[in-house]
């Protein structure tokens, strides 16, 4: 993953050929070598491109725009990949694919051409048939959904209570429909940066819906409520306990709260919970200047209130874009999501910083036999850290 | 709380007299002096420790090994502080406390003199009025018992769904009791620190049982079960929905499943779910080769089944002082302690690297306009880290 400055640099100088797109990887080459050369001669010659190389990611980029579904799934594991060679080559396909969506946003007024929403809620909220309805109504009405799921459990804790389901099968048939499950590989950081991804290569391939599922665990709401325009919360028609463990801070984050499964006996308690809600957002900080939390009722099962879903979203995009708020939110996540990713690999860095490497197993050691407390310690690799950065500094100046 | 070498030289060199204790902070100054100097001659004036600063902390030692309440919550009150010169301050006088519980763990044949047990539960479980039954019931027996919560929503999320109660009022009457609530300030990694570090004081203070209560929300439970020798989690009778709730992974680090107000209409509930967690911790992973989680129930109401629980936390105990688990345990805990302590100032010293800092303008707004994926963006700055350490070692060898 690093030491890869070749592939950066040429990446990074693509930025002044704004529009160049497809052909983006092959012209700066000569641009950048020489500097390249100087720092990582022996990194350069794994790190190139072959005629190959070149020849894969054109094929993708090109299927991808022409919304082409095997493309799509294909460009979506190189995402995934952690081999070094391939983020290499998925940050080639991706610096196109950015070229290619601002070319549309452009064509569009500027307007973003999809919309984000992240769907989060307790176990026993109903996510997955809500979005397999939610999904088919969407489609119905001529929409291209896309449907991603973060579930970081799936990977650190070796899986859900619930177990896996075959789920939403009817979407999953529905050609105007692409559902992505979580990917299975690496970390939580791992886990977000491939789904950032793959909402950029969906919306490229022509979904103007994308919908990202978090099992509600853990951090991946705080992930998907970075990663989306509207983070909506679905939550069961059930008592006063079982609410309590919603955490007020996702509640906060809620643009929108949906009660489902109110059908039947349910119904009743729905409707209660809708009144309780809609009274519980007014008392909580406001999330945006321009958008009042909404609080709706719904059921997968009878297919009822969907329609009502659909148009608070559709109030909220043309609220977020007349306003501009949306373009500024998706710039300050696409901020995020550079130090998420940094904070995800900086540890390991820090551990082979060679003011800090050799001093590792004598301060463990004294810290494990508890002759200096771990806080100290800490204090003395972080110091040693900054210390070696102080003479840099001097020695550069 | 960076640049303060002089304090850490001077506490560091403190390791090669092992037993010198309350005078630790006294002698080595001069074996240090002349290295620091050369490196931070600037800061050595602010942060020496001047007479009134070796007093208060000499005080702060005596008092809390003589056992006064005052001295003691003076003592976690400083280690709390976040101001540099305290948490100097607050090094020095941890350091001396350590050499104090080293030595009274070998006049204890080397065993360890206190009993860290954590408690953590979904909100209705009683967490709260168990814990006062069970301290009342552990002082009745002659323990001395200090309760400390780690809630890191009362200073991140604006505090939690449930609010503030006045909490474990006769227990905190107690004069063999001591209780400590959450620190408000500061972040998670901020709570962990002084709660580790309160944690020692309360032993110094002579206190053998130390319950350490987590609110369950977030990462606290993760966090406070590397704190302890014993994981207990506490679950209310509640039906199969409520306790999807609980997180997999939290039932996993669990040695201890007590389930709480096993009384009146709710007993028969409550023998269920005992029944259905004795069966449900035979499948999970087992956390030690030397303990197998145990489920038991209690009502903090009727004052039922603590004996019992008191019971199974002395086998566990024994077995793991017996097998030499505990002693493993906690040097691995507190190895994890000084990387959680690393992991939360990291990113500071990140950005303000000299090869880093300059770049983080303008890669920041070419991701914010969707010019280069955010992904792109954190390797060129992890890269350009990474480079300036390799040439650094370079021009060292």
């Amino acid at each position: 993953m690093f030491g890869m400055q070749c592939m950066i640099g040429r990446l990074l100088s693509c930025s002044k050929y704004t529009r160049c797109t497809s052909t983006v990887f092959r012209k700066p080459v000569i641009v950048t070598t020489e500097i390249q050369h100087r720092t990582t001669q022996t990194q350069h010659k794994e790190d190139a491109l072959t005629t190959a190389d070149e020849r894969l990611v054109q094929r993708l980029y090109e299927g991808v725009v022409a919304k082409k579904r095997a493309s799509l799934a294909e460009a979506i594991t190189l995402v995934e990949s952690v081999s070094r060679k391939k983020r290499a080559l998925a940050e080639v396909l991706l610096t196109d694919i950015l070229g290619y969506l601002r070319k549309k946003e452009q064509q569009n007024d500027g307007k973003p051409t999809s919309f984000r929403a992240g769907l989060t809620g307790p176990p026993g909220a109903g996510k997955s048939s809500f979005i397999e309805c939610f999904g088919k109504y969407l489609t119905g009405m001529g929409h291209k959904v896309a449907v991603l799921a973060v579930d970081p459990s799936s990977s650190s804790t070796g899986g859900s209570l619930l177990g896996d389901k075959t789920r939403m099968i009817e979407l999953s048939r529905d050609m105007n429909a692409y559902i992505r499950p979580s990917p299975t590989s690496g970390n939580m950081g791992g886990v977000t940066r491939s789904t950032n991804e793959a909402i950029l290569l969906c919306e490229a391939a022509g979904y103007d819906v994308v919908l990202v599922e978090t099992v509600g665990v853990g951090q991946s709401e705080y992930a998907v409520a970075d990663m989306v325009d509207m983070f909506v919360l679905l939550i069961p028609p059930g008592g006063g306990d079982e609410l309590q463990g919603i955490k007020k801070g996702i509640v906060e984050m809620a643009d929108l709260i949906v009660v489902n499964k109110a059908d039947g006996d349910l119904y009743i308690p729905a409707k209660q919970i809708q009144t309780e809600y809609i009274s519980a957002v007014k008392l909580l900080r406001k999330k945006s200047r321009n958008w009042n939390p909404q609080v709706l009722k719904a059921s997968s099962k009878k297919k009822d209130g969907l329609p009502e879903v659909w148009d608070v979203m559709t109030e909220f995009y043309k609220t977020m874009v007349t306003t501009g708020e949306m373009k500024n939110r998706r710039a300050v996540q696409h901020k995020i999501w550079m130090w998420n990713h940094i904070k995800d690999n900086i540890l390991k860095l820090f551990k082979n910083h060679p003011a800090v490497k050799p001093q590792i197993a004598s301060l463990e050691s004294k810290v494990a036999k508890a002759v200096i407390t771990p806080g100290l310690a800490a204090d003395v690799l972080l110091n040693e850290f900054v210390k070696s950065t102080q003479t840099d500094d001097k020695s550069k100046s």
